[in-house]
């Protein structure tokens, strides 16, 4: 006999990042008691977006169209290419700055102890395009972790490879944040980096 | 032009319990970068639960089948009804008590603003079952809030008319809470719900 329904419910709840035992229950019945048009709608979209949404050919990112908007946007400037580790931080970037070029999203990281190489994160494709020529500066915004900063490096040394700028976006201390708070690591990378004023 | 199936997918995380903007956007990304087959399944499970999952016809919990498998059982002690205010209460009491006896869900508690009266949450169905006469014992389990404590005293009347016994779950400091950091309602009812010992 299969489990019921509802522990099967709790049970795929849990696939949500940040969802444990607990909330996945709460969900089933506030779902169960409260929204089934939502459940049903939520079903819905799951499924068409699974189907639908694969990966912009030029840039990797998440998308409907073989072109994401972006790269199929005539408004954006192609010299500029900005890197991201994945397709929120393309959004992120949209929502906070005015920058204005397109994006290349390695939908990770390197990460050679889980065997994550270059290829993996698309690097072949990101060569294949500074090749092309018609980029003038390399945006480097991968996080500033670990994994982060070694595929930042491995980056920069393609694109100077090539006599081609990349730049790398600041680190230090977080705007509102305070100096007291901020671990060793930030501050060090913010005194190292500071500029004159 | 309807919104990206993406926007969509974030839209519709956020009918789930204290899934904000962020939360539903880290979702649904995480869903379509490294979970489809997860996502998938959720979709199923959840159509699946919304249209097999009514109310059992006895007790008014959850049920996928007519009468739930608590109503159904042979080994619960029908001289016992323990009410309870949602079917997450059943699966409380019985993971944490050694109860034996039958459920009955409110599925809400009255709340006389939101015109929630009587019969929303059942309490016609509840007198039937009173007057049927099995029952030696009503165990009334609403939340100590100020909707389940009205409730709760409307219940009590309920029984108590029909000569019949009601009694409260106890009310105090909570098992391994400190007496330094619990609310003052709760302490007093702790006071005034003291036993010898």
């Amino acid at each position: 006999m299969p489990a019921p329904l509802i522990e099967q419910l709790i049970d795929a709840l849990r696939i949500l990042p940040g969802v444990g035992p607990k909330s996945a229950q709460r969900m089933a019945y506030h779902l169960l008691e409260r929204d089934r048009d939502g459940a049903k709608q939520l079903a819905t979209v799951l499924e068409e977006s699974v189907e639908h949404i694969g990966h912009c050919l030029q840039c990797r990112t998440l998308s409907e169209t073989e072109l994401c908007h972006i790269c199929a946007s005539h408004n954006r400037d192609p010299q500029l290419l900005c890197i991201v580790e994945s397709p929120i931080d393309v959004k992120a970037v949209i929502q906070a700055t005015d920058y204005k070029g397109l994006f290349f999203v390695l939908m990770g990281h390197l990460s050679p102890l889980d065997g994550i190489g270059p290829e993996d994160i698309g690097l072949d494709k990101l060569a294949a395009r500074l090749d092309e020529g018609a980029i003038s500066e390399v945006i480097i915004a991968t996080n500033p972790t670990v994994e982060g900063e070694a595929t930042s490096h491995y980056i920069a040394e393609m694109v100077n490879k090539r006599n081609m700028t990349a730049t790398r976006i600041a680190h230090g201390v977080p705007m509102g944040g305070e100096l007291e708070y901020v671990s060793g690591s930030t501050l060090l990378r913010a005194f190292s980096g500071r500029s004159t004023v």
